[in-house]
């Protein structure tokens, strides 16, 4: 038990076992052993089984613990799954979820999914269900749930208890209660743990600090990621324009869009356009069709090779300059490499510090003169590295001074190029991880062939 | 107000009245402005402000705000403070911070500074830090707070509240308590929730499912941020090899650990040596020291550097081809950039799958069947959009086959050491994302530019 949780090794443990009970069919059997489980165990067992043993199983299990389990399931799974059950299964796992995880499902199911399970819901939740659909993607208004618990600054501590005790049950958290007024205007925000500290008789009012953080409706997920980073909070309350409290949005759905945000940015920074995949198709790499991750895949490889055939025609400019020296050659794809990786090193530095809020646009020129000085430096430092090559392989003073002149050169060009590029994409409203290192590579590759070969040129052939 | 949080917006407008407050050194109305302000907006004017007077403005706070505040400032800031701090002052913000923000303190500090807080603390506190730091860097022991609610089976959830009443002000959260026997091992956990929605004549044992999971103290963190996805958990208990509790990771400190691991694998992915600096440097990349910036990049730039001599002498010898055939130059950066493209790309997917548990190493083979598919599909499609280029430059039918060729081979190998290298990191106990698109560029570079010359002196020469 050294590593520590409890049922993963439990699942491992059994897996013979379990495998000769749903085998047999044993389905009693079965429904015995998962029903002490957690619901992200059950649903990693279904990753393990055939799809037709998942719909059995989940119908074996208690109508709570069903839509718990569905709710941990991958969307490939739980479309599989929907499109196996009768309407009457359908309702009821749907009605159950939380509508925050509702909303996501109708995100990623097929429409025409989407719009039966839509049908099957009472009046009151479709309507519900369609006002969170509303919201743009990526907004938070799509993470909220607007099951939470909201008060009266008028009550009392004990009534407000009352209260919890009475409403509790069906919201997603009761660490946090909301203030509002008779509009339903947020006033405050109040953790569970200030009123059980509190003395039964006193008021909410006498525990307000009437300082509450909240976000609108439209405001952008990042937003809700950065503000949950810097105040710790535990949820966050969602109002519209004018303040009125429309949901909330918690910790656990703010993880996973942490999640989600940094695989877009990561591969959107290896050329990989994920917009064209499910955000969680990294949780299904192992099963996502292989001509969908080919789709994300070719339209940059594509697009870089057209910039690669300006490369190709500046080296075909210089023809004469190589047939000449033919040694130059072997110095091109050291120095296009240095100047393209750089370039990557300082994107990837601007990238990961806008995403983290902690540089902005305006930072851009005390940002650009500092890489100055940090690829002046590193380009004399590599510029000296190269030098003892350039002497032996080029065996010539003025071919190494070109070597060692284009090398520090291409250096600083494929510095600035890191650092600008990402903030060009976000001046153009583009994600700054737009400035990937394949696109910074094929820049980075015309400028520095131009400058070596043009420094080539000017020293050996003028 | 539509952007929603209500503080920045007002640390905004205040901003020249506030300025004019500081120079003119009115402390007074200084405190009654901002002691209405939340810690991390105090935090954030203190970057605003010259060092002298983050000093005056800290001691002009209440004693607990002052923690609260000192503990939201980046190392830099809060080491600066401490040096200009009497020892009673650094001892009453040391006491008062939280014991997983005071070991992340310790850490971060110089030695030096490290050893005279530590000094300064209480017997009881001195041995609950030196403890805290003895789990390895990187562990969940690190990030645990010992300030937790535990409370016995036996006892009533009226009793239950009465204790929280108790001794609840002082732990970091009672969002969830932990029921534990006399030994002190772990049997259980329980929300709060569950707590307000039950009778107080209950029993705790009679809200006990039995299953909670848990991580030991050596745990790496990485392991503790899957745990939390997985079951979206609020905070999770810590115990030592034979189940003993030692404390809880909260949820706040979770969200930092995914961010800085983020960051991690990012700057690693691109070349640069991040544990030359310290996690959080992204929040401080505008004041980070230019030399350490420099340090974390030369390396990998130095080290591939060498690589790429490799790829120049294998152009060296291939030299007669060359000269024969200056064109096949103009094709060189072409088909090397989109073998490390593809690598860089099928990396990628690979390094965030292992992150997010998706993958393990047992599934090195069938990704390896499915990327030959896929690149097969993107070398075909590569090798069509290359081959007009090789007509008309090559401006003959055997070096458009040559180049037609070599772009094809070279995608389907590109995209191999991408899905190969960080399952090769893993192996080696590295992370995976050490398998850098540098390091990843330079490999493609030397196989890539042999692959292209060799199919071109087979075809051209011989």
């Amino acid at each position: 038990m050294s590593d520590g949780y409890k049922f993963d090794p439990m699942v491992r443990l059994l897996k013979p076992e379990l495998e000769e009970i749903i085998k047999n069919k044993d389905w009693k059997n079965l429904k015995e052993i998962i029903s002490s489980w957690q619901p992200p165990e059950i649903a990693d067992l279904f990753k393990e089984i055939e799809p037709k043993e998942r719909v059995v199983i989940l119908r074996l299990l208690p109508k709570e613990l069903q839509q718990e389990v569905f709710s941990y399931l991958d969307s490939t799974m739980q479309e599989n799954i929907l499109r196996n059950l009768s309407n009457d299964d359908i309702k009821s796992i749907v009605e159950e979820l939380e509508p925050d995880d509702r909303t996501e499902l109708f995100e990623e199911m097929p429409p025409d999914l989407t719009r039966k399970m839509i049908n099957l819901l009472s009046h009151e939740e479709r309507k519900s269900a369609l006002q969170l659909l509303g919201y743009p993607e990526n907004s938070v208004g799509r993470l909220m749930t607007p099951d939470y618990i909201a008060v009266q600054h008028s009550w009392t501590i004990e009534k407000t208890i009352e209260y919890i005790r009475n409403y509790g049950k069906d919201v997603e958290t009761i660490n946090v209660i909301y203030v509002v007024d008779e509009q339903w205007h947020l006033l405050d925000d109040i953790s569970i743990k200030k009123l059980i500290l509190a003395h039964p008789s006193q008021t909410i009012e006498s525990l307000m600090d009437k300082s509450v953080v909240f976000l609108t409706a439209n405001t952008d997920q990042e937003e809700a990621i950065k503000i949950f980073e810097k105040y710790d909070l535990l949820a966050l309350p969602i109002t519209d324009e004018d303040r009125h409290l429309l949901g909330i949005v918690t910790f656990d759905d703010i993880l996973d869009a942490v999640r989600e945000e940094q695989t877009e940015d990561f591969t959107k920074f290896s050329g990989i356009q994920s917009n064209d995949l499910d955000l969680d198709f990294i949780t299904r790499i192992k099963d996502v069709p292989m001509i969908q991750i080919f789709k994300a895949r070719i339209s940059w490889l594509f697009a870089l090779l057209i910039m690669d055939f300006v490369t190709g025609g500046i080296i075909q400019g210089f023809q004469d300059t190589i047939a000449k020296y033919v040694v130059l050659v072997s110095f091109l794809p050291v120095l296009v490499d240095t100047a393209g990786n750089a370039g990557a090193q300082s994107a990837t530095l601007v990238i990961r510090a806008l995403a983290m809020g902690t540089v902005q646009v305006k930072d851009l020129f005390s940002l650009i003169v500092r890489e100055l000085f940090i690829a002046t430096l590193l380009g004399l430092v590599m510029g000296a590295g190269i030098s003892i090559m350039g002497f032996v392989r080029g065996k010539s003073f003025q071919i190494a001074v070109v070597v060692i002149v284009s090398m520090f050169v291409n250096v600083i060009i494929g510095s600035l190029i890191g650092v600008l590029l990402p903030f060009i994409f976000t001046k153009l409203k583009k994600d700054p991880a737009t400035a990937s290192t394949p696109l910074i590579t094929s820049l980075a590759d015309i400028i520095g062939t131009t400058i070596y070969l043009g420094i080539a040129y000017l020293f050996l052939i003028r």
